[in-house]
């Protein structure tokens, strides 16, 4: 990019029918806000700066759009009234002028950068300038979207409402997708040429069209594909973004050889990583930050996030995986297994049910069925620290903070509150004693108990009287 | 509704290609019975009766049908046999009567209205008696149908089965439904009129149009779409009924504002209401009675059943909640969470792995993981109750009935089987003894043990003798 | 089947687009590789033999093969050079050759049937013999696939690729599947024929068409549906091939009258079994060897595999079922339940959170929450054998190899270490013991610990020395 370049990405917009307190583009897609994908889609193009227009009142919206600058729409009078709140931000700025919008996540670069190209070098008539350039997609059904009507020559003339269009206009099927690269010079003093003389007495961007034709400007159209242009004004619009957002990454996934037995099935965040060979079962769904490494197989049914998964491991099903956590090479973590925070060392074993949080836990370790970090008292957080090589029996209790030495071994069922040395033995549970024949009668204590509540009347989920 | 209505439904099919011994109204959508979804449909235009017309020796029908008064066709031999099944109920009631299919489970009332004011108000002649209307439909393939022939002036003169229709009434795509309003003052009558000279020798109610037309009264045709008449015959039918059933009441949860990722894999209950700002996670299943308030958000992953959730309160992945629980407001229920007939306070966190069955929990109470509430002996099911602020150590077993005051600790470990006092802190585990340097003797018999077993030729899995 | 049938599966094929170090043909489909499912197709023939030609140095598609012969192409060097390659495991055999493609595992025995027929009784001309058969399809986009060109007669002229063929040839949609019969007696003569004189420097098989014609002997084609030659080739098409394999068993299970809430999220594998009146919730997956008994309910969002299920039984949600697990009557199988290589007894329960692996549970035996079956001493796995009526109380560890008696009772968060006896009721749990109002101080201690913690800089989560 040898010519400056700022993107001003509009996403002050209020969002009614999203029927939602959240600011629109703030809802996300893939994991992330819908603000941040174009962002991600603009930065791509390495502007010289981006500017967010959000809405007044709206700390969320500025802290999405960080570390760029948020300027305020302060009243929601149009689209070129947004991007003449990004003129102050824009002072003394030469170069080209990108307008994308915060609730199109669909965007790419790779449009962007056509665009750009295009505004800058268009074909005919070198000599006129060429004052902006917009993008255009044939749709589908194009009623609801102003027409791009071009000259014989192929140049942009001007952008025309469905209601406005004549019958030939109405015939076109190229139409305006509001994005739109503007030459920096020209910005300012074709802003000022807007009017709101109009139903809703709003400032429209398209109208630049029109003033840069008169001033003897050219104006020229690049078209995308329809898809990428998807605005989000409601909930069904949110989740038929995410629908087509998730396509993309799912294709992404499976050209880079990840094996998916159902992708539909599969939902990405737009920054999961995957090395070689690495298969995933049905129902997997991965927030942002997650990286996979090579061979590991996640056996479906699993919720993983922020978390890093080492070569050959293998996961789930009903595995949830929380922030934090870092999972080694060749380690087992299986069903209903929670990891919030905690590091698995390589080779070790976290085969059923159990939560470990906050945990270290070293190489080789094999954690039994039902085994607890107590990592909350009430109030503060603790760590619980395995050595290598220890065995802890299932359904044991490590009440953090506490150490289990390497090689040591904790019973299945113990208690353990304070740390174990290397290869002790930790016992914190009572010793086994049987009462013969006892059984009997307990069950006929059992009976009459449910009998006696039932013949008083007492709700048998009712707390009773014990004995 | 000025006019007196009754709506027959027929729901005496066998339902053969279900398959199934259950009949086949009763097949469930969107978590509950096909008839259920007729009677609502009914039910919402609020008839002076309804009449239910089921198969012989099915109590299981009636029951659906209640409170409607269930009529016996006691031989299969077509839908006009069946209606007459319910002339006795229908006596001296000299309004409308409506019929619908206990197996469409996808009419909506919006339709049967247009129904009924059609044949109540027709255009043109209108000295001339409307004997009847006929809900069709422009089918996709009308192949299987019967067709609507209608007269010049847009009247029903006949519904022709394609095996008898010519060339020209072939090319009709408007279809019969089988739904129908009849002016009840004339359909005793007609139906006297009703002959089974076919080849399955059965009294079909399309003849009525016909008997209608040679007595000199009109008919006429309401045209409604073809999803809603989607007959349920075998279980890929049913599944189908499903997926549409399903695909409304997403698109109606998005409407109302709901944001859904992957709406695909939400399945809701023709029940489940939602409050503003709620979010639900990929792979949740809503059945029968669930209500959700505002700012609730659920990771997906869940099983929710006849519950209340709070607002702001926070659910899953991987919650199960099964009936009669309420949840408060600002609750965190996690990961491999069971509920079941259990009351949580504005608050209460229980985020791992725990079963809380027939439970009375405060407000502020922090249930530990691997908490059990121990409701049932075996013989009868008893509650267990938390006090406010209490704290719940991990893996604690409270073996009901039991109260546990406000403000208790219970330490992790613990099996509680007594009352725990307000503020007093239970310790029901046994206090933790190491052995030092004992796990490597430990490890050598574990070893020496699997050894000895593979040697004497015992299978691993089996049972051995120990020590 | 008259005539001795050979059948010889190509599965050489080096698959790079796979992205993948697992031999394309053994990557699965609905939880078998994709060449078993070609091999079953042909197993289905009775054919005399079947060989197998596999890559060289890969003794995992040997496995997979048997225990069918696996021949080696030592290089890969077209179709015609892996069917040279099985000659002299052909040697002296003179009846049918099939030829059919190990990355095609949607092909239908139905098919292959039809293609030998043809090629053994194809219509007119009788006298001249017809050389082979080639199987073909109409194909929605003929471009990539070889034309096959018929004569007036409808006999298989030859086959052009898009390339060289002409205008005319381009517009048959009628396309080359690959699979072909081929005499026996006349393969090896035709496949000495065969040159590289092409782009690629390879032996193609379509070029014996070309070379029987040019011997006078007659070549004919036998149309398919496009669905069933799916190869696959990425991990994309994998995907497909699975989808549609998917489909095919759904809808076999649907005729069959199984009840599946959402069809699309149930997944099956090959030899999934189900008895009547069987209904599926969302999202389960059934990997190999799963037998399903009548009137099963399975509740959704469980993972099953190697398992037989009694009648009446019920699963879900949210179960894992793993291998060698026999499930009785009537036994109920609730949620967080992991069941491995365990057989439950008529009538029993195991409802919530519990991991039963490597045991033998009796009839009506109840398993309370957080059951464990210590199966694993960090070198062999012992079994745990539970007797009839017995009751085994929440949280409990039973610490295998051990017995628990008939009727006996484990009390709630035991841990039993030793064999129970029959109606005894075993304790493996301390006492309660109470301290009155000492949750406060308690409380105060916990908060004064975090905060201290907090104002010496300590991470929250870091260990921090006790008391």
């Amino acid at each position: 990019m040898t010519r400056p370049l700022a993107v001003v990405v509009l996403a002050a917009g209020a969002g009614t029918r999203m029927k939602s307190t959240l600011p629109k583009v703030l809802h996300p897609v893939a994991g992330c806000p819908m603000l941040r994908h174009v962002l991600a889609a603009a930065e791509a193009l390495r502007p010289d700066r981006i500017i967010v227009v959000g809405p007044p009142g709206r700390d969320d919206v500025a802290q999405a759009a960080a570390p760029h600058r948020c300027v305020i729409q302060d009243r929601p009078l149009g689209t070129g009234h947004a991007v003449k709140a990004a003129l102050p931000a824009l002072k003394g700025f030469g170069g080209d002028v990108l307008v994308a919008f915060g609730d199109s996540p669909l965007l790419t670069t790779a449009t962007l950068r056509r665009l750009l190209a295009a505004r800058r070098k268009a074909p005919g008539r070198p000599k006129r300038r060429i004052a902006l350039g917009v993008l255009g997609f044939r749709a589908a059904d194009p009623t609801p979207y102003g027409r791009l009507v071009r000259n014989a020559a192929g140049d942009l003339e001007r952008i025309v409402e469905g209601r406005d269009a004549s019958a030939e206009e109405r015939r076109i099927d190229v139409v305006n997708s509001g994005v739109m690269a503007i030459d920096g010079t020209l910005l300012a003093g074709l802003l000022r040429g807007l009017r709101n003389d109009n139903a809703k007495g709003e400032y429209y961007l398209t109208d630049l069209v029109g003033l840069a034709r008169r001033a003897g400007h050219r104006c020229v159209v690049v078209e995308g594909s329809e898809a990428e242009f998807r605005g989000v004004n409601s909930k069904a619009d949110l989740a038929e973004a995410e629908a087509a957002m998730q396509a993309r990454l799912r294709r992404a996934a499976l050209d880079g050889g990840v094996t998916m037995i159902d992708p539909a099935s599969v939902w990405l965040a737009a920054d999961t990583r995957f090395g070689r060979d690495v298969t995933i079962g049905p129902n997997t769904l991965f927030g942002p930050g997650v990286t996979v490494g090579d061979g590991v197989t996640i056996h479906g049914f699993c919720h993983i996030e922020e978390a890093v998964i080492g070569a050959r491991s293998t996961v789930g099903p009903f595995a949830r995986v929380r922030g934090g956590t870092r999972i080694g090479r060749e380690v087992h973590v299986g069903n209903f297994i929670e990891l919030k925070n905690t590091a698995l060392g390589d080779g070790a074993k976290a085969n059923h049910v159990s939560y470990l949080g906050d945990g270290t836990v070293g190489e080789r370790v094999n954690i039994g069925a039902g085994t607890i970090f107590v990592n909350y008292d009430g109030y503060g957080k603790w760590r619980t620290v395995v050595g290598d090589d220890a065995f802890i029996g299932s359904n044991s209790s490590l009440v953090a903070p506490v150490r289990v030495g390497r090689g040591a071994n904790v019973t299945a069922g113990s208690v353990v509150t304070a740390d174990v040395a290397a290869d002790a033995v930790s016992f914190g549970r009572a010793r086994q004693v049987d009462k013969p024949a006892a059984a009997r009668p307990l069950r006929a204590k059992m009976k009459a108990r449910a009998a006696t509540a039932k013949a008083e009347g007492w709700k048998m989920q009712a707390t009773a009287p014990r004995r």
